[in-house]
């Protein structure tokens, strides 16, 4: 649009009106904000165990583990609860509704925190966040097995305090127990299609790759926050008219698309990304994953290249590492990512603009494409 | 009770009437009658795995993991479920009571195989049940944390498709959480005061000894197969008049120090039980294990004896564990669990006899001193 003349309308007239909101301006503050909601939760938890009469040991290393694994990540999903519910609602929030979403954003922090902790121990991974595995930490070892229980026991705890009484109550703990058992199911898949020290590349293909990354990382990383908004927004989970839309049904028809537009995203920045832009070095090669770019690869091999993929996959070694990329790029994954990532984001849009703006059945909040479309605009063409 | 002379009296005239009954006569057709539930619950567990479009090979997995982790043990928690259910109602169960009352049995059980799957990692065991360590077997590994996590979530599986639709599901739920969230906590405490491979008698008292059983057995295998008992028959959670009684906290008072008991004993047996009596050898001494009778032994010992007990506990070495059953002997730790047993066995028929036999609200059953009874009797004097 080309410029206009200057005119004595004020500027806040030219900004787009509330809603649909977008996530808060001010990251940082945005970010303290919510990290003060989770000093509240853990400290319930401690006062818990204390009125148990746990010995001051334990309290000690319960806070330990929590402070260790739970709030150090970059929060994308927990705050996601928050951001989702005010498009929802089309409002900022009152102290009250901003605690309730923080306290379900924090219950999937935790849930990423159990995770996280217990896929550590099996894949023998090192560091996580720029520090040592939870497991590895000194006078941690194997117990950390029983920290990854208590970290997801700590959901329930939460959110029974919280929510004990609303009506959704028995939604939401259905939709925690179904979300982590899905997620459970996808890592039983990946544990068994990549074993940390046992390369088969005969039990990788796309359609293995897309299970493992709809169940162990899409349903509790992008529908579960989304889902957590539309029940906290008064959203039935079972319709109350025959003409409603199924609101989580919707939700998960593009959240699970758009997260495994994210996870293969993140494949292949493993695998193209230099450090500068992802903060790390890549492994996935040497760490035998199941990756997006090794199944393309596989998928576009001629017997030569599938024999190098063979001798060189999962191998802790640099030079073997290189013959692999080097396939990678021979079989053109780097176009293949680029046209895959123009229709998945042509195909996710679509899919949003089909969502009803139609209002929630108590009047409180209408089911915003926005909620949709932040995630996605979040994820297009990152490079980190 | 002297024979008495033949009479034309029928033989099932002499049979005790039925409530307050006791668990069933033919403990191998109660066993099986058990088992077959087993069968169906799994199979809808694997239904749902394919429903997903889980691989063939998770399905496969999943099965084994069942098949190898739940069913084997002596099964008797998920027993005392079907055992307290029939005694509160005073009469057999039909076909729907008894399932519905048999899924709540196996819900324990797949709780038990889920703790001690994950237990059995943490403390590097060898075998369990007579067979090797799940975590042992070949192909699994370290994979076992995440069957321990799957094994816990099929208890919320179950629950969910048995049980949606009762009046007391949101209880259910809140019970297994709030059971399953008690033991890992007792978890916590056992491992951060006897690591497996760091003695240090010093953190050993009677006092820490009694949180890490009450947490981590009494309330999951005494309190909870009651508790689910209660709930089934329609013993409200929270009181309908202020007169009632609560239910639940009764149940507790006893089946707490029952289980105790239960726990106490079996560390006593471990140290003096023949592997005749108890069916394997006692290794509590070289595991470090924060058994009973170390605890009762510091609590006696002399400088002397302590200096052996220090040098001694928790070594892998016959020799040593010798030096510290002398020890034990010396201090008289077998008078000592005599005179324990018998003032634990008074002071719970005690607990018993003040229960009210009172009618449930809904009429249907009557909370009978007998659950509590049968438990304390089949536990009382044993040798294995």
């Amino acid at each position: 649009m080309a410029p206009v003349a200057a005119s004595p309308t004020p500027v806040i007239a030219s900004l787009p009106l509330a809603p649909p909101t977008g996530p808060p301006k001010d990251k940082a503050a945005a970010r303290k904000r919510f990290e003060a909601v989770y000093a509240t939760v853990r400290d319930d938890l401690l006062a818990d165990f204390r009125k148990h009469n746990m010995p001051e040991e334990a309290i000690e290393y319960y806070r330990r583990s929590m402070d260790y694994n739970v709030p150090g990540g970059k929060l994308n999903r927990g705050l996601s609860v928050v951001d989702s519910v005010a498009i929802l609602k089309g409002r900022d929030l009152n102290e009250t509704e901003y605690f309730k979403a923080a306290v379900l954003g924090w219950a999937v922090e935790w849930l990423q925190a159990y995770f996280l902790v217990a896929d550590d121990i099996m894949d023998a991974s090192i560091t996580r966040r720029s520090q040592p595995c939870w497991y590895r930490v000194d006078g941690v070892g194997l117990m950390a097995v029983n920290d990854a229980l208590i970290l997801e026991g700590a959901i329930f705890q939460m959110i029974r305090k919280h929510f004990r009484n609303d009506p959704f109550y028995v939604d939401l703990i259905d939709l925690m127990h179904e979300v982590s058992y899905q997620t459970e199911m996808g890592q039983l898949v990946d544990l068994i299609t990549a074993p940390e020290d046992r390369v088969d590349l005969s039990k990788f293909n796309l359609s293995r790759h897309k299970t493992i990354v709809l169940y162990k990382t899409a349903v509790y990383s992008f529908y579960l926050p989304v889902a957590l908004a539309l029940l906290l927004c008064g959203f039935p989970v079972e319709k109350k008219n025959e003409s409603d839309p199924d609101y989580y049904k919707l939700a998960l028809d593009i959240l699970l698309p758009l997260g495994e537009y994210f996870q293969i995203q993140d494949d292949y920045l493993d695998f193209a990304g230099t450090p500068e832009q992802i903060g790390k070095v890549g492994t996935d090669i040497m760490d035998n994953k199941c990756s997006w770019c090794i199944n393309t690869a596989l998928a576009h091999a001629n017997p030569t290249q599938r024999a190098i993929l063979d001798a060189n996959y999962g191998r802790k070694d640099a030079d073997a590492e290189a013959h692999v990329k080097q396939v990678f790029r021979e079989v053109g994954v780097d176009a293949l990512y680029a046209e895959y990532e123009s229709k998945a984001y042509a195909r996710i849009n679509a899919l949003i603009d089909a969502v009803p703006e139609v209002t929630s059945p108590c009047g409180e909040a209408v089911l915003r494409r926005a909620i949709f479309r932040v995630f996605l605009e979040k994820i297009y063409k990152r490079t980190k």
